[in-house]
């Protein structure tokens, strides 16, 4: 390193390193390597450039530090340490312990100034993609001249893992057409992987291939921090384009035997080659040394940091006299409260046999019309999906005033970019594409359920009701599979009016995601005061007296359990129609009100679902009978894939009659 | 376009328009656009390039073509009609009809001439991959001097939709890698998805992109096949590195008022475009004409192929008098035919507590051994994964005869390249990750069950077991998700020998993919003979006399459930254990052999799984408990995770007891 940078921050990288290496020795499990390789970025980053205010990490103007290489926790936690957050040393001694706030990978909100949970490689690069979309966004909608009310910048480091995900791809692309200069990503180029050297799988052209994507790219030494600050500063500089700075560095820097190969990356160093390290590095042989420069460079920082964030609060005080009622809704939007009265929102008149897919646009307009955060768009399936909001342009590069976003083809980007813009605060973003699809951004729901993030997927096309396409179109399992993941919130509405409540729960549910299910073809309308009921996830459609047995089903299938009512009231069996949108919903009702819907006396039950069985057996008892698909679909109308698959009246009223026949 | 090629190919191209249009507009759904678009180009590469005999579309040594934008599936269906494919007029007059062979989205097994099934975007271009990987590790192995009985080209047409895709990044970065040259991509770049431009969303520079992976990357004017033709031809000759070609084109081609739009992509032209369309483009106003000189050209094609087909036939018999053993190995590898004998591969002996992943490790190095196209790698977690091959080298370029993949970390390339190795013939592949990632892959794992495919998967550390990593690595809800796809295998192996009946089972399972989930935590290793019973799905590990309870688990929670057992028959109750490393498996038992391991008599049992409740029901009834896992998980030493969880012996002996008590 030259001088007086290089040196100015060794105590910083060094102390980094030790507490890396004895964190890890301690938990006997962790990611040594890419924090001891990074340390020397890191501490610049964090020392120099990165705007942040330790004593109030919820900031919303503070810059965003994505720790895209999870795995290199240690790497955060000692940076949060040594710069004044809450995170005492007891809970680095702690690393990886049962109840401790040093989890093996980090955790949003389960650790303070962790931005968003990382680990699954190629989800934090993305996220920061839509960090980076949401302060533009809001900086468009809420700064004034004289006012930069929202002026931060999104920072990344990422591995080599990040950027052979396909994730990577689907948002670094979408960065690049969008120009969203503030974000800058550090990528650790340390040439070493689980398997060994990357040159076992990854030879591309990291710097060519973001070029291609409209990045701003450039090399940097990740030890000789100059190098690092010359290309930082010419990042910054860059207005029009993302910046991707490759950092050479050896992994597990300054272990004599481990640093450079694959044996730093994953596993403690071992007593020994600790010892030999501190030896090598010139620091004391004691276990969680600090060198107190680093805390007293880290603090000034976070001096500095907190002196911005005066500046700032100073700034939104004269903002609140200049723009009251612009002020009065930022400050409503970053604090996550939603406007007041938005469930009076002038619902469409529902009457003729709609999709719910179209019902949902109309909804969704509806909303948002009084819900200036929400914020969303569709994989390149706008029209499919009725994600589009009437009379609002797209946002785009350089119109940053628009309020539709075109994610092209690129599930998985667009799921790690809501939990990013979820994540930022101040937005509720939303997206869609095809059910079937939910399978590409599954990665991203998971993270967003587990971050407890509210994000809403518009999932169209829910069925084999979607017809001609096909098997390869067709979810059979992914209702199933969404209903498995904890925390997320299905909901497959009947008609038009449990869509209405459908979005209302969505809008509502500030603690996790939601998915929609909703159909391509048209449905009739049921009552609208009736379908209040979906808001508990199931609830008693159409009753009868003394019912006989019980018909339940979700989404289109409803109307099919309807029909069957009626065939067996003709047949003097009577019957009670359930509709059950969610299963999580239901299930969060207290027991008397499940049994009333479903009374334990009533043990004939019928399920029926165009979907997999998995699952209803809860449902309907040992006693019971699930109608579903336990197969893939097959190309035809829609009508008649139900008739040959056997999803009809007959076959419940069937399977009712062998109950109570 | 130029003479002579262009008026030469206008038959075909005219015959495809007309055949696409009215195919699409008789179903009143379809895609016209990219067919439209694409014809030229199609009619080029099928009647000057591709090698196939129509009579023999199973032809092991024919080129494979590979629609990855499969929604223009009528393009494909025009040119094996017009090829002399066995697939009549009358088909393609029932486009996306029940019964037809024509549905809506190209079906591998369905359709003949179908090399894999498309739509799902970007799947078809890393099946490519998995092609062109085949070919040359086929090629390696089997030909000799003078006889190269492998040795064809792998096409591909692939979309703007397709390359926004992630999973086309990692298939084809690392087809850059390995050099595929004679895998040759024709991109159609028409500028238009289905929300309408592409400069909406897409703007990166694709052929940069591809330069940066490492692959040839041209231009070319899809219109005017003279340019294609010396793109062609400049690919096929570049012997070190994968081509694409961008072949600017215009979608809907020769409709006067759709070309060019996004109106032209998904839906019919309607009758009245239909009419200028065929005034436009010359033809007469003729449903489903077709030009004679089509027939003739694609014909041609197709006998020079025959011809072909009929050299490699009599080459074949050379190489059988020349070589044998090779020629023997290579029918029975493409026939599919596992070598005799394979079932007794010695076993490796199990006696202390070992990880299932380790001892699968083992079992497959012992397959291995003898199951020579068992072929696969690792999403980059080779150690942790166990699913290295002792003593085999790396396939790398320029290093075909290796026999271990390097996959990088890009889990849904992987699957998508080992569907593509696994419809190519002759390997079985095998891929590992951890099973937390599997979300990442899913997409190419239920096209693989929907092609009825031979894949496995090697998803180890399979639940909290995992420890210290934390909530991000440690799978809850998808051994439910897994189990929700039709026609997949997931088997949970209990100990080492259940890995070795899982292995086996996997192995032995020619139509679909199986899925294991092996721990990371050692286990005790149960009685060779018993463990048997894991080939059912689920069977009585151990038995008590007259059961009052049925303890029942998976994997590593069987061991859970043999305490609970102990702790039970101390307080004098007598429990059954029933291992079930496979629901798929157990279900497909006759219903007296299920009844056999669960009496409907006794309806007290208790499920343990280290992950959501999810489907259990069916196997407890609704008088049995399940204890399972229905959060995220927690980063700690996992005995600690699992006491804290309460999965535990007392907490199935408290359950056993309610009921029983």
């Amino acid at each position: 390193m030259t001088q007086p940078l290089a040196s100015a921050l060794k105590p910083i990288a060094d102390t980094i390193r030790v507490l890396v290496m004895d964190a890890v020795q301690r938990a006997n499990s962790g990611h040594p390597g890419m924090p001891m390789g990074m340390a020397d970025v890191a501490s610049l980053l964090w020392a120099k450039y990165l705007k942040f205010d330790p004593r109030h990490p919820q900031w919303p103007d503070r810059d965003r530090f994505i720790l895209s290489a999870g795995h290199g926790s240690m790497l955060l936690y000692a940076l949060l340490h040594l710069s004044g957050y809450d995170l005492p040393m007891e809970e680095l001694q702690n690393f990886r312990q049962w109840g401790s706030r040093t989890p093996g990978h980090p955790e949003h909100g389960h650790t303070v100034g962790v931005e968003t949970t990382t680990g699954p490689l190629g989800q934090g690069i993305s996220n920061a993609v839509g960090f980076a979309m949401a302060e533009q966004w809001l900086a468009q909608k809420f700064n004034r001249p004289e006012f930069p009310m929202v002026d931060h910048r999104t920072f990344v480091i990422a591995g080599d893992g990040d950027l052979m995900e396909g994730i990577s791809h689907e948002a670094a692309a979408l960065a690049g057409h969008l120009g969203l200069s503030k974000l800058i990503v550090l990528y650790d180029d340390n040439g070493i992987s689980i398997d060994g050297k990357t040159t076992l799988a990854f030879t591309e052209d990291v710097l060519a291939r973001f070029a291609a994507y409209g990045w701003h790219a450039a090399r940097a030494d990740g030890h000789d921090v100059e190098t690092v600050k010359a290309a930082l500063d010419e990042a910054l500089a860059d207005e029009e384009r993302p910046s991707l700075i490759a950092c050479r560095t050896i992994i597990g820097f300054g272990s004599p035997n481990r640093a450079g190969t694959s044996k730093a990356h994953g596993e403690p160093l071992g007593e020994e080659e600790i010892r030999l390290t501190r030896e090598n590095l010139g620091l004391p042989q004691e276990k969680f040394w600090t060198d107190p420069r680093a805390y007293e460079l880290l603090g000034t920082a976070g001096t500095l940091g907190a002196a911005k964030h005066h500046a700032w609060s100073d700034l939104l005080a004269q903002y609140e006299a200049a723009y009251p009622e612009l002020a009065a809704e930022f400050k409503r939007m970053m604090h996550g409260e939603l406007p007041q009265g938005w469930e009076a929102a002038a619902m469409p008149e529902f009457g003729k046999p709609i999709a719910t897919r179209a019902a949902s646009g109309q909804v969704l307009n509806a909303f948002a019309r009084v819900v200036p955060e929400l914020l969303g768009g569709s994989a390149d399936l706008t029209g499919s999906n009725k994600t589009d909001l009437k009379g609002e342009a797209d946002v785009q590069k350089g119109h940053w005033d628009g309020r539709y976003l075109r994610f092209g083809v690129r599930e998985h980007g667009m799921g790690a970019i809501m939990n990013g813009m979820a994540l930022h605060g101040g937005i509720i973003p939303y997206g869609g594409t095809f059910l079937v699809f939910s399978d590409y951004m599954r990665p991203a729901v998971r993270l967003a359920a587990l971050m407890e993030q509210q994000v809403i997927y518009v999932f169209t096309h829910d069925s084999i009701g979607l017809g001609e396409d096909g098997p390869t179109h067709q979810p059979i399992e992914q209702l199933a599979a969404l209903r498995a993941i904890p925390n997320l919130v299905v909901l497959r509405p009947a008609d038009a009016w449990e869509t209405a409540v459908a979005w209302q729960t969505a809008i509502a549910r500030r603690n996790g995601p939601t998915a929609l299910a909703l159909t391509r073809q048209n449905l009739p309308v049921l009552d609208r005061a009736v379908a209040q009921g979906a808001a508990k996830g199931g609830y008693v459609l159409a009753d009868a007296a003394n019912p006989q047995v019980i018909l339940l089903g979700s989404g289109s299938e409803v109307q099919i359990a309807l029909d069957a009512q009626k065939l067996l009231a003709e047949k003097g069996v009577s019957a009670r129609v359930v509709s059950m949108p969610s299963w999580e919903l239901f299930d969060a009702q207290p027991q008397d009100y499940r049994d009333s819907v479903l009374p334990p006396t009533v043990t004939a039950r019928v399920a029926i679902e165009a979907g997999v069985t998995l699952g209803w057996q809860r449902y309907v008892g040992s006693d019971g009978a699930v109608i579903g698909i336990d197969h893939f679909g097959a190309s035809a109308p829609f009508e008649r894939i139900y008739a040959e698959f056997g999803l009809t009246p007959q076959a419940m009223v069937a399977a009712a009659l062998e109950m109570v026949g």
